[in-house]
């Protein structure tokens, strides 16, 4: 079995990225660990201007202090009118990390007098794979769509409550956890890793 | 004396043009008039997504109202690592139409982590000139520097306090007005300008 470090420690993505993994490959080829279980590991900051550059600091940093293949991911919403932003900065938008109705109404208000056929946005995920030899994968997914006037529903997070994907007649906060999965930017993106991981480890 | 429109209600800006058309082409060539002096005239929505779309909006606009040869400009800043932004959206950033100090403490708490040296951001100002046979020109002006880490100065407007120009050692709020229009954005366009009417009035 071979164990592999994701840069994280959030322990729904550790949860879900396993699941993924033991549905690609079959169960008990990839053993997961999070940052959480590295001793002393400390806070990086995330100064990537791409979703592509943060994956890799967070990756290739785990790969040095574990020599273990790590798996990074950064996400988030690339507006259109706003130049491909908030992107890496999606997060903290507002000036303080994870206020998510702060950075969703600051959205809004900054695209308050853009026109419908303007407000297109694509939510974008990028995950890196650095494996120990010193070999670096990215693989991305995108979900493309348009943001709404005002927030509907009550599931999913961030900017969920005002994009409306392409073909969807209900926002990513309206759909179910799976319907979500099968659609999202992070969906795509980790079956795609999955694909990646069943090739080179 | 050629009637030229200046598409603005904003006084200030009406005299300094004025006084930049008359040292350029001896006073009495061109009489210039706001949007105040004009009955009836709507408030426009900035629909535009770049400088020179806004500019020639409301150009367009008033020389359909008016008949007379229309001047409009529309300008802001151009970070670097924002993309570009806050770009058209620079007076509204935070949300609220001119809020400054708001506008100005956003950008430096989204780019707080971004390193010195990919603190690059320019000011950008774009005039154009529409005629009543329907000729429409565009200039623009660009002044190039980066962002401090906190506002230094009084003077100036808008994120003049963040904005250190290349080659200055003071921002441009602790530059003399006379100084900052020798080199800002907005000095250099409207220069540009009266060189322009002095050809087609």
């Amino acid at each position: 079995m071979n164990k592999v470090l994701l840069a994280t420690r959030n322990r729904k993505k550790l949860i879900e990225l396993q699941r993924i993994l033991d549905g690609a490959l079959g169960a008990h080829r990839v053993a997961l660990i999070g940052l959480d279980d590295v001793e002393a590991y400390p806070e990086l900051p995330e100064t990537g201007l791409t979703f592509g550059e943060n994956a890799l600091i967070k990756a290739r940093e785990g790969c040095r202090r574990t020599g273990l293949p790590t798996i990074a991911d950064d996400s988030g919403l690339a507006v259109d009118a706003l130049n491909g932003m908030p992107g890496v900065f999606s997060a903290r938008w507002a000036g303080r990390h994870g206020d998510d109705q702060a950075n969703l109404q600051l959205v809004l208000d900054q695209i308050g007098d853009v026109p419908d056929e303007h407000r297109g946005a694509s939510f974008v995920c990028t995950v890196a794979l650095v494996l120990p030899g010193g070999k670096e994968h990215l693989v991305d997914g995108r979900q493309a769509g348009r943001l709404l006037r005002a927030p509907r529903g009550d599931g999913g997070f961030g900017y969920d409550p005002i994009f409306l994907g392409d073909g969807q007649d209900r926002t990513n906060a309206e759909l179910t956890p799976q319907e979500k999965d099968a659609i999202s930017h992070r969906g795509k993106a980790l079956r795609e890793l999955a694909a990646l991981v069943a090739k080179v480890l």
